[in-house]
């Protein structure tokens, strides 16, 4: 098993999600751009807008490699003998789509592989990924389904798993200046490495239950939601959740930040944000409200799964 | 002169603008937040939503101080003897204005003063800032105007000023990921440091100048274009040129970034987010219209006095 098995993992994966959005929407149709990067590699990036269910959302492939940048060194924090130059090479499969409807949650997919060599041979690699789930209103029985799916996943491969997962997913979509979890989380995982082949491989089959569990899980919090009756308010109250969901993109999410500032594709990276967001000074719910209710359940450790 | 003169002239300017700008709007009142920063200090935070002419805007006045954090030092690069206690005081107003027709521009300004002191005294201190326009659609003669009014009030101080700080604006406000300007430009200056008291007195009246020069520039820009007709492409070009501006102030902009890390007043630093932003995926504009004519203009170094 090599990294061709891997980057020809995502790539398939990539397809038969696309399809299974594309027939969940039910009208639109993704659109696909083939992208070079100068420096090495390149993607697909799969963009989807207008829908009947979905206003716009993405489902990006991407293999790059070349020469490692400093930058990327110090981010990642591996000290290196600086005098042999390292190469890296990352491949990963990153979906976000957002409903129109705010009864429909948005939902984030990430999985990828990372690895550093040099004239040797690999140095470091490891795999690294989540699925988390941004309620606009949060449904109690949704949210314990959606927990249970991941939790389901992880304990087929390490039953430490999900409860270690579960709490880095918190940490990380953990929206700092407002004091706010983006959603109602998921899993979070990075840098699992493994010291021989089997594990490895053992390794390469739970990031392929992760990619796996995405489509029948969102579908069907999907089919559950997309009949339900809006109204503007509502609908306002997506658009400043969806302002949060750019705040913690911008400013927090590393795949975000590190991509925009060493020369990624901006389009791809950026195809995460909504088509429409909206930001008032001092928003505040209503008392007794729904959207009062979501705000006040947005924090981290919350049990989902039996709440 | 000290620390105190300054606070109360920003506080004077802070309510002068406020005053002026809702004349300008006509309609809509400026509401006020006083708050209390638990370290040290506080400010005063007006802003203003759906007037007849701004649809957004906030102009903050802040004065701070306390134990200089680390990040602080270190995002200042000062270098200190770590073994006595360094505290900070800073001071500024800060306004953001989006207005509600896209064919006028949305304008920024800062004015700031900080100090770094021991128990001996103070150790450095110096004033910031700058002034930038942010026109939806570029009109040659708007962007002569508000560059000459800079110019006059730069040169009125020293010669040196205007051709410097207009360049360091350029540098400043630029949207790195996309190769664009934020806009075209204007002055932006920071660290202004003094060897006496008579030179701290010139850069004082300096900074002054700059934040008597905002309010007729603005409302000169403003009365002209505030009554042109508009139609909804336009207003979608306005909410993809604002999507820009969130880009830029959560990616790039360092009392931004550096605010929602230290656990600043998020709502008061936010207040510079439009209501309402868009991104489409990979947005192309039309040849030959005005929006593409203003993308193409998106660059550093153009000559706008002259242009």
């Amino acid at each position: 098993m090599n990294k061709l098995d891997i980057s020809c993992y995502f790539k398939d994966l990539q397809n038969r999600i696309v399809f299974g959005l594309e027939d969940l929407d039910g009208s639109a149709k993704f659109v696909e751009d083939i992208w070079q990067r100068e420096e090495g590699g390149g993607g697909i990036t799969k963009v989807l807008q207008n829908g009947s269910v979905f206003e716009k959302g993405g489902v990006n492939f991407s293999e790059v490699e070349g020469l490692a940048p400093k930058e990327l060194l110090s981010t990642l924090e591996v000290s290196l003998d600086q005098n042999t130059p390292v190469s890296f090479y990352a491949t990963g499969v990153s979906i976000v789509m957002h409903p129109d409807n705010p009864m429909v949650p948005i939902i984030h997919m990430n999985v990828r592989y990372f690895e550093l060599k040099n004239d040797v041979g690999i140095i470091t690699n490891w795999f690294g990924g989540g699925i988390d789930l941004t309620p606009h209103y949060i449904s109690n029985p949704e949210a314990s389904f959606f927990h249970k799916q991941l939790k389901k996943t992880c304990d087929l491969h390490d039953p430490t798993y999900y409860p270690k997962f579960r709490e880095w997913a918190d940490n990380y979509f953990y929206i700092k200046h407002r004091k706010e979890t983006r959603g109602i989380g998921g899993i979070f995982f990075d840098r699992l490495t493994a010291l021989d082949n089997n594990s490895f491989s053992r390794l390469f089959d739970f990031v392929k239950s992760v990619g796996e569990c995405f489509l029948p899980t969102y579908t069907s919090i999907v089919n559950l939601k997309k009949g339900e009756k809006y109204d503007s308010d509502q609908k306002l109250w997506q658009k400043i959740r969806r302002g949060r969901y750019v705040e913690f993109n911008l400013v927090y999410d590393r795949g975000t930040t590190f991509g925009l500032q060493t020369n990624g594709r901006t389009e791809s990276i950026l195809m995460s944000l909504p088509q429409d967001a909206s930001w008032f000074y001092d928003f505040k719910t209503e008392i007794g409200s729904s959207e009062e209710a979501t705000l006040k359940s947005l924090n981290k450790g919350v049990d989902w799964i039996n709440k």
